[in-house]
């Protein structure tokens, strides 16, 4: 059998780590670096060394910046009363693409997982308490962790970690998606569904 | 709509143009690499850039090597007298695996394509007939192209080419697959297979 120079195959070896890339796929992505051209490869290694060495995390929500403060934390125009708490700087994207919310945000990096390994200690959760202490204009604690069982069981321990601080403590409304029917809804989304239902 | 740092968004561009990665799967990757080690991000765009300076092609199958001629190039056990074209480097090491074939190869970098504008002189056909014409122990070119209508149109357009130098030409049997039932084969399939049937 053929095998592949050495410094494809460290390749390879390397893109398998990132995510959703099989061998298969890495396989591909190496064959195809190495008919780019030099420009093209030098500009994808530019890019991870660049983003390795400016972007980092705000001292503030761990969201994503380039600068000091990140863009949300340093707008002086956002909504200071209200904080939503979510696991993933992709969360935030997604709420802000709604365009439905003004607040602050605060992210975890991640949801209390006991198979994986991941604890509070794990999570940005001191910082967010400390957050929650120091700031006087906040009136109302958002927790939009996911659905699944544990991101509900991150959701639970944030609201016993955080009602001695006397806010107000809520959950991102879980129900039917827009757009779904029942037929296709699962047994708890259903579930959910029904237990929060609000009156006509 | 909160905007991605600038650094992110690049790489994001970047890592989009790799085959089989979306907007989604590059903005995975983007934010894995985000908070991989240093050392794991350095591992990659290494990785890359070794890839572009040691490897390159054969200069006389176009086989991919770190030296100077490939390995089956300069493998002396190899059966010299079969030469088989295939279309890319992946294509010769599916045959490699197989076992089943010990001569050499010869790949084209591609196949004819009038609709991406890939002409006979985008591929080392040039290079084939020049080797063809200069080798004594050749008796048969197997031409492996894939068995598309493109694969085809470049397996016709070789045997006439190769036809003055008076070898043996043949075409990699067609038919049904191993373990493949005709329930499942396409037209196209079972007409090559009925073609190409066998005295038993």
């Amino acid at each position: 059998m053929l095998k592949l120079p050495k410094t494809i195959e460290r390749l390879i070896q390397e893109l398998q780590k990132l995510p959703g890339i099989g061998r298969k796929s890495a396989e591909r992505i190496a064959f195809y670096l190495l008919s780019a051209s030099p420009e093209d490869a030098r500009a994808l290694t530019q890019a991870i060394t660049q983003l390795k060495e400016k972007v980092h995390y705000c001292p503030q929500c761990f969201n994503i910046t380039e600068r000091e403060l990140c863009d949300i934390c340093s707008d002086t125009q956002r909504d200071m009363s209200r904080l939503c708490v979510v696991e993933t700087v992709v969360d935030i994207m997604a709420i802000e693409k709604s365009g439905a919310y003004t607040g602050l945000y605060h992210c975890l990096q991640g949801r209390l997982s006991p198979l994986e390994g991941i604890t509070h200690k794990d999570l940005r959760i001191s910082e967010l308490k400390k957050r929650v202490q120091a700031s006087k204009e906040l009136v109302e604690i958002i927790i939009a962790t996911t659905t699944g069982v544990e991101g509900e069981a991150t959701a639970t321990y944030l609201a016993e970690q955080l009602k001695p601080f006397g806010k107000k403590i809520t959950r991102i409304g879980l129900g039917l998606p827009s757009g779904g029917s029942l037929e296709f809804a699962d047994a708890l989304t259903l579930r959910k569904a029904l237990e929060s239902r609000q009156p006509l």
